[in-house]
């Protein structure tokens, strides 16, 4: 069995990742850290694992951390991860970040968090479909949950040297927030709503940026979120705009849905879906469904891919990683369907 | 016109009082206090009200407020309320209060609060349908929200000495638990959920067994609440059992209506609905509307009651309260239907 | 008094119509039609009006209905509205027709529609804060609601002439959807989810072009629908991207912002929000609430309006409309604020 | 590999089995049934499969899905079951029947749904925690959602003699009335909402009866269901009134959980909560979660259960009987977390 330890395991993605592993044939938890939890069962704060997860949560050193596990995967906010992970590397663990630390170059970095990187590293960018290689890394970066939907969606058009420009247009369920209570997340200011913010700016822009410039370099990407009526999912509207040579290729769906399945070939959480993708379809799974339409007599292309922000969007795509890095299916223990209804 | 104050406007109750005095023909709001937004504009935290409400935020003494106003509404915390109302009344002001210090006598408010109480005064219970007296006092204790939906849904029951107990099984929306994010109010842990809270001891209770207990001595009230996903709103479910002598008479559909009937012949704002009321139905009004159903070959009898908890269970019956203070039709201002769909 | 007709009053915007019209000063309905539900009270299905409204539906023909009546309100179904129309209007009638069906040219019309228009006649497009020419109206085609949304967003940039295309991307509550249940109204589908949908060819389209191309000749106009776990409310997310020549310009806000308090000198029901417009701000009211924010760097500006679709999209418009008509003051009834929470 | 057949597999529980057994060790879904979509993929009804379930609806004779399979899982509506159940035994299958059809005896269940039984078997009720002999049956009646919360909540109580009457208030998620849009699932009738129906004589009240009568004889029931803006969930608040003798008992919260813990000793989906039990600690997944609050000075105690009624209310509690029937461990194929947030 390979043993895990989580970083930070009293928010959503730490909760989540023990949900998942729960399950996983291959892995057995062993630490779940909590400074401010530590004595207290994992389940008074995750009441949903109660007589599945008997662990406490503990506050150990990041070397202790290492010393009893294979893999780590930390789930503190951005800028607390890299006081961890150079420690568990160095200790010998190999580490799956779901914070922002490792996901960009450091100048990058620095520029779009406004602070200072204390601890840079060499880290993949784990979005597996398009980094095979982070089947041989010691760190994952793992992706934003916007720039996951995003770039699954688009990915193979910019790769295709089809696409000008992108507008993103992107609706989160709001447990992409976190665990604490905001004036966003407070019910009767969420309910029956949609609330668009960072409308130009969005610190998750620089991910998409990077993963779409590798494949067409000068794409350019508009973005802006909003957060929705719902607990889990995001609907990822691109509105793609062809290169001028391209503008008859965008209007050829079979064409188009050829290309999707030449890129997605080996991709099993990649579906083409049959008609507009659900966020009830993905629920509580690693899958990202996608489906597209051109707008007629026109340069646009309106592409929808849906995914579970905790879990293709972080937790899920994190075990994800992990499965490739110690050579394991990429699917196992992540091979279950969305909760529909 | 009147001129009318609002100490403590930045919450719920405060801006309903403005949203539903804003169409208020005989009524001016001259001043709204808060001590922590002095200064700012009411839009500003209400942006609902932009266009049309111009006031801004004042921070006065109690004399001050008086001064200015006929009327004034205290929504403010409860134990606050107690530090403004003397000084208001000793000022000349009518005061009608929407916190709980003053619907209860001293002693059970003060056992119900854990608290001391510093100022009582004498003040009439302001449900407006059992208390005409209201049109004659000086201070009136606004009703909470709960015993307003549960005390209509049962008084005509009551008053005919048909009742030996309730179970009431509340279902509020969560407006209702304020302005500030709480767990409770977090979207993730709100949505798709109904929360039962403080089971068999909710601090409304007392206000419930005071009017029940005075049409019919002896009546046994238990109550439970919850929140649903729903941003206003009350649903009650009474579930009442019959003495033994009514038995039969529970049964008799057409005698139970002509009770109700009767009760509230002279009550405009308790409908008699013809199926099972709907939140929606009532949603931003000031309506209360009650079904009732018996239980065959059964001592129970079920009585829906749904209101809006921050209309007819806060501001809506305050400002009804002010209209029969004032010598107005109890209709004044509050005569329109609830928002469907 | 101002004696009113609604044709078609069993469905959403008939019934807002009587919850606006309620309380309109100058108005007296006098005649609700629905030929499946003549002779039942019109409070048997809207039950929010009980109490308030004490019609019973009735089943008269144009004609009768006209004779009765100053102005009429169609609130039928696309297709259905040209076979009352020219009667209402022959017979003396002021008419404000709630679908589609006299909103654009009978050539774009048919080829929208797919259905051959089989009684044109003259009539404005009733979307007052471009056309005040409404007030000498005999026939008003009220505007569809995505259309107030979108064009209100962006008139005065159109105006300007600082838009080369906009990008809407857009997201309705259900109501727009209407009474009758469908698989997407179902709630396990709808609850939870984001549901794009016409992705790239929604009916509604040739208004927003129609409109913008007035005011700017050769600007180009996308647009993507969506429903959101909401009952009320559009909020509109436009992409605006500037015409070359524009780019620096649309950066300088304050630039920006004269432009738009310019041009909606006069619209008493458009507001520029303090920040975000939230639908709740505007819900159940005639506001509508506008903010941008431009991309640094970028040609993108970013633009959010925020409607009731049953409101200001659909009936509260109409009254407006009415109001232009009847010589009065715009606001007349509908001077109230949105309710919040 | 057990064979098995879901008979109706279009609905949501035929769905909820399929995406249950998807990972059951121990089983293989040979056919799935639909008169209305033979040949069509499942995966085109239940979008969520697609990629998991490569299956085909088809429309075959009860013997021959008896054929190939070990057990089978009838999800049609009640009155329908009755036409595949006897065809089933007779050639061979053992039966899990989610309808109503073999839940009462065949004179209560023709009184309770008003319809001749044409086909009565042998039948063991499936609520395993208190019928172990479903280990040996032929033919399992799945208990009804409301059912299955309701008296797993109370029958520790019952059994130890304690209650004199229960009054059931329980709040069920929409997709206990299906997958066909109805008035009552129309979004913006159901969102900010809570509709209580069938206020005294809801079709499940005969099984709790049955249940609780059995452990406890002369038991009084009342029950009182209401749908709350949910996909998924049942929360049970259970007023139990203590029998004359029993009062102080019911007040000892330690011997109250010695009894529940006593009961449920073996039951490994059933949990004592450590706080109120919440829908999203049991989404998903087979367990049911209760917690209880005596009322101080009182003969009420509160107990609260919360199931998912598409899962330990339907399909997981199928899956459940059919683990036991195969002499598997109860847990196998069903032991994983609900899914929070």
């Amino acid at each position: 069995m390979i043993e895990v330890g989580i970083v930070g395991g009293s928010g959503y993605t730490g909760g989540e990742l023990l949900r998942l592993l729960a399950n996983h044939p291959e892995v057995k938890v062993v630490a779940v850290t909590s400074r401010k939890l530590s004595g207290k069962p994992v389940a008074s704060v995750h009441p949903h694992l109660k007589g599945i997860c008997s662990l406490n949560f503990t506050a150990p050193t990041a070397k202790e951390v290492a010393e009893g596990c294979d893999f780590v995967f930390t789930a503190v906010p951005h800028g607390t991860a890299m006081d961890w992970v150079p420690e568990l590397l160095d200790a010998g663990s190999r580490v799956i970040d779901l914070s922002s630390d490792y996901r960009l170059p450091v100048d990058v970095f620095e520029k779009t968090y406004g602070t200072k990187h204390r601890a840079p590293r060499d880290a993949v960018f784990g979005l597996t479909e398009l980094h095979p290689e982070v089947a041989r890394a010691k760190l994952v970066g793992n992706p934003g949950c916007y720039p996951t939907g995003a770039t699954l969606a688009v990915a193979p058009l910019a790769s295709a040297g089809l696409v000008q420009r992108v507008v993103y247009d992107s609706k989160s369920g709001i447990s992409g927030a976190g665990a604490e209570p905001t004036d966003t997340s407070h019910y009767p200011n969420m309910a029956e709503n949609v609330i668009p913010y960072k409308l130009t700016a969005h610190r998750h822009v620089p991910e998409i940026k990077q993963e779409l410039g590798r494949l067409s370099p000068g794409i350019i990407v508009n973005f802006t979120p909003h957060v929705v009526p719902a607990i889990r999912g995001i609907l990822t509207t691109a509105h793609v705009f062809a290169r001028e040579d391209a503008v008859e290729t965008i209007q050829d769906k079979a064409a188009i849905r050829e290309i999707y399945s030449k890129f997605y070939e080996n991709a099993h959480f990649v579906r083409m879906a049959d008609s507009v993708p659900k966020l009830s379809s993905v629920r509580g799974s690693n899958f990202c469904d996608i489906s597209f339409e051109p707008e007629r007599g026109s340069d646009r292309l309106v592409v929808i891919s849906a995914i579970d922000n905790l879990v293709k969007g972080a937790s899920g795509q994190a075990i994800q990683n992990m499965n490739l890095m110690a050579g394991l299916d990429e699917r196992t223990g992540l091979w279950f369907p969305g909760m529909a209804p």
